[in-house]
């Protein structure tokens, strides 16, 4: 089998570096692109990330791969799909990722900018890959033939959203839920926060995360009606976003609450362990082989011990207990830049390539 | 004016050494008496705080006093009243605060020990300082004639019991409320949380603290019948318990769902804003200005550049807000070792001597 | 008394925040006037910081002044003096200090520019405050009446230079020293160092520090010859610039080589412990007591436990010891941003405005 | 080919649990006892380290081992040799060592208690394997027929002696050293260091790790003269060791001062490139491809980013600059806990076996 040359838009970004990074042995894709900024285009990759390089095994790769100018898509002719690492503001991010699309490459996107296009799914391959099937919708609406956009969810969002959806589908409603994230640094991206300000600190608010946290699982639990994504009406979220000062792996404390039917903690443990996705049927390569692990000890999970459980792309549950309000409480954990970044893309990408679409 | 003697049990931890740090300079009260456990005992204090010394500066003022073991009773004699910080096994705390007690020693204690009992009042001084009206029944039970004990509430309790209790006062009843905290290693003590265990981690555990965190605001907010306590009957807490790496300064985050009546934003501003305890208007030395501190920034309270609030011994609150789920939204935070232990004891101790009962 | 005038240049930065939490209560000079960068002026100096606040009290006294364009000298024009914590590049600053002068502001600066101009003092106020009577000098040479300028040395450079200095005026000659530095974040100003390069790791490079840590206790060790001064010849220095996850702090780590006559460890330490320079001579009210306090315990100093020592402008060595290389080892310690830099500016004020200067 | 069956002594602390991980997929050796204190023998592993699990993984292939008591040397009967991490006291530690040598098992140990026995050799794989040649004479000075034992140095040391040690063979004489050292708390073992102690600190002082430093690389560069192991005279090491805010990576900052021959920065860069050791040769499991790693960039190396280089057995140098004060100067990094532990003593055993001395 030949590989299928992909690239990445915003690649010198630190989601950019995690993309290279995993794809260093990808089974099916083979880098070939790296796009960013102006202000990068046209060095080699090395010279491009000089002072902020995160992961210093991508240079041996493709540190003399040329940067290209994210803004002109001719050069990404020859992939078959790009990843979007995006970093611009949002229109921009749209219009540029629309670009490609119409040019017939397909997106398979990180950035935030689409998440709120009606007829743009965004994807927990485990969760609503049935959403791909908006894709026809949506490139008929544009007028777009090979070319689409698939997002995926914010990095807070996996480690309740999956552990939820499999409790609904094992016929549990969920009428509300309230949730406390407590959110590593690299979830801000590079620089991002300043030492001084998460030295021996925590800083309860992140700018819109609350809002994408509420908002994105009720798209992502939605249906398709008339080529649209009507979002779902429940769960009622309410979140408290939280910088802490851990690296990677986003931790998330839910309570919720059950409709009628409520499911005792044995049984939900049992949900969760038996629970797979279409990424496990279909042995997808990056997909996890248990979308959620269930951690017994009291004190799990813990960001530094557990965010890189299977290959960082399980999302980690413990504390799975009554909850004193609501019906259930627990502990979430998934590591956010991979499993809520450049991994979940991944994973994006080989759901819609086994699945025809690319 | 002359100076109250007055001892500290337990004098050689953290808390023990918080206490004293905190009564250097105190108008009222002069520490007369260090007493520990057996191994300390009959050392100065500077010996026997070798190797685990907090804060240098006690070494001063403190550190050629001799330890007493602080199983002999008779050592305190001498003191008006002893502060316990105890950190003994929950039968022998209490047990030695009741030889002290029945001595004729008044404890004001920081232990968990004794909050259970339901004679034993666990005072915030701004909100329930009518409990230490159980005195005389407490006395009266046990045969107790000058001795007495009464306990303040676990480090994690203030942030929310405070801010909540004067929304009650103010005539909003408080049904329901999920909290999730991140809480400050000095919390467990010294030397407490391994430092492998907590960089670059967070911990979704810590033994106990949920209980004690739902719990006690309710004997807090609980009415004295027949000699005892009675638990209020809401609100309903559900509390989320996370150990972050940040020395002092437990944050929480707080879901608030209140009866019929909803007062707006606006309003649990202004009653935050102006609520005053008895400790400000007997103007008692330890008190805040504001117990409540409201910080209008979105990115505030923080435990590094807010614990310290007026003398640590404020409630900050910030992120004050509409819940999606419940009413009420917000961040509050309190200094864990000062407000939530050895501030907080001497605050009680001060309205105890100012009304009357040391 | 009438307290004295006084601006600062740069007044946004950490630096410029850090002057004025220090002169808030200042018992000579008043903070009259507060001047940054273009894109700052013209709002009041609240506003000009949001999002970068390090100190939150400084905003109830300074939060309604309003913020001057630094490039406009006239603004400061009712100043005595103005302190520079200019971060412009460094032929920007010389030159934007010189206009100061010239206008008649004298500038005691906190900025790198000057320090490498030969006629230009860099103090340290309990070493080399003979070298302000380069002043008249400087004026001479550049056509100034009143105004002129004097720098204080870079933030690492205190907790070795002090030390050696005593030292040497009881008769030891220094020939070669090698430090290691273990620096705070602060250092690096705000933003600063990014919390992903830093949680959980050390930077064995700081840019530029290891030449400053090498060549300014030279000119501070040197002599005023023809209106310039010269450097001093010894010691020989080598340093190593870390930076460490520590918020205020900076630690030396020093190995020292004698001339022939070496003194005992007993001697060193009777030496820097009796130790008193011009300011503590002049009582200057930022003078710490003692300039070098000896710390016994075998682990100190300590950036968190000893760095406020004696309002932050006190050096901590601790760990003085014989060196199985050289003769003498220890570990010096001090505030970067109080004594390193707003701290040491104040007290070369001070010092200046007692000689007459001001 | 049949695995060697290996025991662990101490299996259950901190360096036990990295033997346990590194052992899991070894190519030669597999794991078939572990043994510990009194305290956790007759338990399953999984239950014996409850509560201080810091691999998570080895419960999958190691949790329902029974442990031993490490003081039963009967129980190692079926080993071919045994790992010891002991971390007992020096003479119960010699005493137990020398009890499972006597019974024909050797001892392959990372311990510091046999480091100044002069018979028995203290190996760095790369530098001083020769010294193995000693075991016949101590062996036979003891009486033992098959057992033996081999140390590995402190963990500390890895990061300057080799590098030293290349130069050395390539004819350039190392005759003194000043090194700083900043290091990891897993040094420490667990618990080890209270994150009270190192959360926004440094601690400039670790016990007995000077000592350390300063003499053991002389044994290892030393020679065999009369069945005993000479130490070197030189190079003269001064060391100061600080512990920081790191997990897992020993940083040191050398100044080296060479003998008349002193090589450019560029022959000593050269060196290091070129440098292969026996393990190399022998392509032994655990050995790194280059024994030392040159970082070209300004600020590396860093223990997050490069301490699990090449299996975290390689050692990473940078900043190779010529020194001010002596010749040269660098960083070096290694991984304490994998090279400078259970790696290195699994490397010994490689090198044994291969020699035929297993």
């Amino acid at each position: 089998m030949k590989k299928i040359p992909v690239g990445i838009l915003g690649a010198t970004g630190m989601v950019g570096q995690q993309y290279i990074a995993l794809l260093k042995d990808h089974p099916w894709f083979c880098l070939s692109f790296v796009a960013a900024s102006a202000g990068s285009a046209g060095k080699n990759y090395r010279d491009a990330i000089a002072g902020r390089v995160r992961f210093p095994d991508i240079l041996n790769t493709t540190g003399e791969l040329m940067v290209a100018d994210a803004r002109d898509v001719s050069g990404a002719k020859d992939c078959a799909f790009v990843f979007s690492a995006l970093e611009m503001d949002k229109d921009e991010t749209c219009s540029l990722e629309d670009s490609y699309a119409a040019t017939g490459i397909p997106v398979v996107s990180n950035a935030s900018a689409h998440r709120w296009t009606p007829d743009v799914p965004v994807i927990i391959a485990e969760v609503n890959h049935h959403h791909i099937q908006i894709i026809p919708a949506q490139q008929k609406a544009r007028g777009w033939e090979k070319g689409f956009i698939v997002v995926k969810p914010n990095c807070s969002v996996q480690s309740y959203t999956t552990p939820l959806y499999a409790l609904q589908v094992a016929g549990y409603e969920i009428r509300r839920l309230i949730v406390s994230t407590l959110q590593a640094v690299s979830g801000a991206g590079y620089p991002g926060v300043a030492s001084l300000d998460i030295i021996d600190n925590i800083i309860p608010y992140i700018g819109g995360e609350e809002e994408k946290s509420e908002e994105e699982p009720l798209k992502i639990l939605g249906t398709i009606e008339g080529g649209h994504i009507k979002n779902a009406a429940f769960p009622k979220i309410s979140a408290h976003c939280n910088r802490v000062p851990v690296s990677d792996g986003h931790t998330a404390c839910v309570s919720v609450e059950f409709g009628k039917k409520k499911p005792s903690i044995k049984e939900v443990k049992k949900i969760w362990t038996e629970f797979k996705g279409l990424p496990q049927k279909l042995k997808l390569p990056s997909a996890p082989q248990q979308p959620i692990v269930i951690m017994e000890e009291n004190d799990r999970p813990q960001p530094k011990k557990d965010r890189n459980t299977d290959k960082a792309m399980a999302v980690c549950v413990g504390r799975i207990r009554p909850c004193n309000v609501f019906d259930l409480r627990f502990a979430g954990l998934s590591h956010n830049t991979i499993r809520g970044a450049a991994g979940g893309g991944i994973l994006n990408a080989e759901l819609l390539y086994k699945q025809g679409y690319l």
